[in-house]
């Protein structure tokens, strides 16, 4: 027979634990967390399930700070405004927003992470160039790398400088910024010009060097991402504009099809 | 005419100014963030546009910190739940949960800045006592304070504790905090319980002492909460379950409407 | 005690019955009304519980039908596409795009409902002028009447005559109907251009005089749209294009704030 | 130099245009379709482009009809509904209810309409057959076969009947019901029990036959099933219930994991 126990056991969980005057979040009473955590303290415990180590919650900072937000042009930000605009409230909005971070825009830090952890699981020294031939061969872009605008990203030096510092204190262990170094090496080789990581690739080495698995770094993105989802959104609202799309009045969009009609 | 330049005077924006190798958030070049600000102290550059003072960005992130879960029997994070287990990204799913957080369920923090803000403007001493006796008349609920399932919401004390003595600092003002404690014992009078402050309340006179509009408090309360959505979209995604609904089968929801027949 | 009963009672509801081998909608076999009943009767028999009279549908239809599409200049629609080229499901894309369907892009039909019913309420014949002159003094617009962009909105007519043919046959009132031409023409007293219904006007005719709610109008324009934004959403996704922003590269946004430096 | 042109183009679209008083709608003016075109015929021209041939909006109409809800349990539906009690709009709520329809719950019928594509590009009597006796090997499932809580669904037969009837009036060619009749049979060879076809064959039958791409097969069930989203959520607005989980209270998720405290 199913019973109540039934029901509550379908949605147990290791996140957290609710009780009349009580709310632990994996395992700690909150109120001991309160003041003494940080948020990516906080952002560690909930979602990995353990407090950081030394240094860790660190590079995690640094990444979230890194990538909150590329301006109103990216789809992400686009989106969130113009929901705002149609009088969402800021939830919503910011809904919009993180729902456009899919494969293509929020993917490629998570890819990265793959091949990051693909060519540390291979070990050997030529790992690095023998992918970056396979995806040439392939017509692949390595995710990551390169940046259609920006030369050279700027965030990318303070994130490996970090990386670095964090390896040299012992707190990572900077298998993945080698093979993320290598990797960039590669795809220089031949090259006018060089082709260095961008804010996915950066990140990525981040989250791999702290063992975060692929998919999660996307939610690390989201999260940070979410910053700026909501400083646009925000920005928007106070405007107090009302329904912008894509295109200021009076321009409309091009029809490319044939005219018709339905009348004899 | 319209020019290109419209275009981009559509989309102009005050949060951040892009260019090649460039990038400028709140008008600081990013590489200059990076490893420099806390997250809390970003997300505050980002939305307010200034940096923070002494002291506030640590009121910001203990709130941040308190409101990150509450089980997964709320719908934000149910719903997210839900979603992970039809196969949605990590991204889609935390967009159905924060979507949620709605005037109902998102919004009493809100609603909260706001009656604190109006009783502090109101500047009386009997302020608090009236609003409440108004509120009570209306048969109104005082949003921020009592909670249908914890007698003591264990992160009230937490939060006021750490405002109390931004206050003692000379951080903040402490008249919201003030406020807030005049409407939880005018609450209380005549009752056999007290009806103290919820999450909702409490940090609500964190981000009334800190100046953040009412509106704003939801979005921050959207960025806080979406750390338990993706711990519990996460938590979902590696348990592989397969369309996850609120009942476990074979449970199904009861039919209250009538029977009835096309056939003749 | 709490049993697994509460669990299927929380969930209870008139819409659909499911048992083994057994769907009900409505209380009828959902067998029974494939191949029988209209797509709209369907959402007619749905969303209110009863079929549909003579006439009612087919007005129901010419609304659903109507409101489609504006555009991918529309908010709703280019948060669609945008969506699309993120690499989201056609689902994720879609909802998006119906998120944006919000008080000031999707509400005006619904508040032009609201209105006409007030006006009906009323009953004297002056209502309407009434109305218009209040709503002047406020300095509002009457939701329903008169378009940024279209001198006569295209759709006004032939959704006004259809109504007029159901009244004529007895399908209809036709009160809704005069209340709403009795608030064009007033709106249109001492103007040099007329101020036409417009869409939301047009449909908020046909769902009043079906006896609609204001809100569930929302609801039906969700519906209707949904159909131009998955055409959109699809055409973008044939298109290939990967991460569509509201502006061509190498267009950027305008910046408007300061510039600044943490450096000394 | 980037112009105006330059963002309408980037803009584009074969789907409608919009001019002062102009509304074309694949090219053909809206008042020539209001209270011509079924609602349908509508959703037809607008995602396909071209009008309907004869009988084939009715093949469309019964797929739209037959899908529209199979209860609260199921994850859209429930996310609506939750998203009701929060105090969204009823847009907002559809939203949520629309984007969980992924590759999970939403994904089958496009699967299917895949596999029914596949064994008729095969020709080869035995292509059903083998393509169940590899799934059998790689012990996967063949997407829109079986149901675990149907034995026999009953929307199964009345869209078969229907397709049947349009292969007759030589509407379709019925290659792909005779392929999915193949897969039945083949899948049910051995068996004690029949695996019949369910919701999500049945429509992929239709759908293949009317030479719908797979992904616009699942944009398709979107808008059937966004029916019973907005009904459900109608009906959930309306009980006035505020912040519905999936566990009726006082019963709270289980939780699964160590206590522990950051005290000393």
């Amino acid at each position: 027979m199913t019973t109540a126990e039934d029901c509550t056991r379908w949605w147990e969980t290791s996140v957290s634990r609710i009780a009349p005057g009580e709310i632990d979040l994996r395992g700690y009473p909150v109120q001991e967390l309160i003041g003494r955590l940080s948020f990516p303290d906080m952002i560690w415990l909930m979602v990995r399930g353990e407090l950081p180590g030394p240094g860790q919650a660190r590079l995690l900072e640094a990444a979230l700070v890194a990538a909150v937000d590329h301006g109103p042009q990216a789809p992400s930000i686009a989106s969130a405004r113009m929901a705002a605009t149609c009088g969402l409230g800021l939830n919503s909005a910011m809904a919009n927003g993180v729902n456009t971070l899919g494969d293509v825009h929020g993917g490629a830090g998570q890819q990265c992470v793959q091949v990051l952890e693909d060519v540390v699981a291979d070990g050997r020294s030529e790992a690095a160039a023998e992918l970056v031939a396979r995806y040439r061969q392939e017509r692949r872009h390595v995710p990551g790398f390169g940046h259609r605008f920006h030369p050279r990203d700027p965030r990318r030096d303070p994130l490996l400088n970090l990386v670095a510092e964090a390896r040299d204190a012992g707190q990572v262990k900077g298998l993945h910024l080698e093979a993320a170094l290598a990797l960039e090496a590669a795809l220089s080789v031949g090259r006018e010009r060089p082709v260095p990581m961008n804010i996915d690739g950066a990140t990525a080495v981040v989250y791999a060097e702290l063992g975060i698995e692929p998919e999660l770094a996307r939610g690390m993105f989201v999260l940070s991402r979410s910053v700026g989802i909501l400083a646009h959104a925000w920005e928007e609202k106070q405007s107090g504009r009302r329904i912008k799309g894509p295109l200021p009045p009076p321009l409309l969009a091009d029809y490319t099809g044939p005219r018709r009609s339905m009348l004899p």
